[in-house]
């Protein structure tokens, strides 16, 4: 019998904004997987920390931060067989994704290379983006709104073109391409309108107006900017 | 001392994707309020009923089915005027929010009333789009992509021009819009790289290619399209 490989969302941070399902399914594994950066710690591990109990194997992808893609997909090609191996060997492997496993999330490069040949579930979780509105008392979306989603490392002339065209909008991943962000915002006159959040529900998050927002920010943070949504109308 | 109102996501539906915070929230409330669909059950109260104690005082605000927004935002204010007499007398109160609060949610419209005069704490939940993408194993968005998300109400001509600029696109609120959504992405040439999910995560729901969807369908129903995610590359 063949294990079952389980993605399984972790929300934005805060270890209570895991679901049910995926608390039960890390409390419960025998076998869990996730990535760390260059040897850094690894986030989504930290979110379930208190969830994993002792003598579980760890399968860790070591993901070197670079912008060629090479090294990464070498690393989740050696995960993929490790867990490849836990899976004919029986076992089920829980593989921790911070935020949804489909939503930005690393997940989406070990569910490319097994679920042709293996029993797949993904668990989703919440996203940093509705974790991060909920932070900033912003609401994204009601009626029939539109949001638009963007990763802050776009070029100038996209992210201008998309948040022009857009009602609500979430840069993701805004880290070291805040100056860019914050002047394509500033020249099309909505820097009013836009919240900065880093590291939403964790213990040392910080939530303000994209005026007072740091200059350096670290990879887990967002911008949203809220155009039109007036839930009185 | 004045209560607390928490606005809390419960997620797709499945009991079990409710977070650990919301799931605290609701067993300890003595207070819940919640909009039901013009005299019909709430869905919101459907997904939180085994967490919720007896004896517990329930807020409804019956919500017309109308095109018009008058008849809803009276529910709104007179539920906003009860929860507001709850806070008053001491008492937490939590608002319970199929999938997230901030996120196409009813609760916009209470908080819109009550955040000035009174503490308010919204808890995100795993929405539908998450949700969605996981049961139809389609990754939303990696690295650089950008998503975008559509209420299915938006004109023809609307849904064409956002969807032909997009990447991976997620269709909210398909139900008696079905017809037109249909035609539109046919007429993009993108039928083949759309999926149909409707009540996601439930014991009924539906996953299918959007060729193979029915002719009508719920409310609660989805339709993404990945133009692009390749999570090899």
């Amino acid at each position: 019998m063949r294990g079952i490989l389980y993605g399984v969302g972790l929300g934005p941070g805060d270890p209570d904004l895991i679901t049910i399902k995926s608390s039960r399914l890390i409390s419960e594994a025998r076998v869990i997987a996730y990535p760390s950066l260059s040897g850094g710690e690894s986030f989504a591990r930290s979110i379930a920390a208190n969830l994993i109990t002792s003598g579980v194997e760890e399968i860790v992808m070591d993901v070197p931060m670079s912008v060629e893609r090479g090294p990464a997909q070498a690393a989740y090609d050696v995960g993929a067989k490790r867990i490849e191996a836990a899976l004919l060997g029986g076992n089920n492997v829980v593989y921790l994704c911070e935020g949804d496993p489909f939503f930005y999330g690393s997940f989406m490069y070990i569910y490319a290379r097994l679920v042709e040949n293996y029993q797949v579930e993904v668990v989703p979780g919440v996203t940093s983006i509705t974790a991060c509105a909920a932070r900033a008392g912003k609401p994204l979306a009601a009626r029939n709104e539109r949001l638009t989603v963007l990763p802050g490392p776009l070029s100038t002339n996209e992210l201008r073109v998309r948040i022009e065209g857009a009602e609500s909008v979430a840069i993701m991943k805004v880290g070291r391409h805040m100056n860019k962000i914050r002047s394509v915002i500033s020249d099309l006159g909505l820097t009013a309108q836009a919240m900065y959040i880093e590291r939403a529900s964790l213990p040392d998050e910080l939530v303000c107006n994209l005026e007072n927002a740091p200059e350096k920010a670290p990879y887990f943070s967002m911008i949203i900017i809220t155009k039109g949504a007036d839930p009185w109308l």
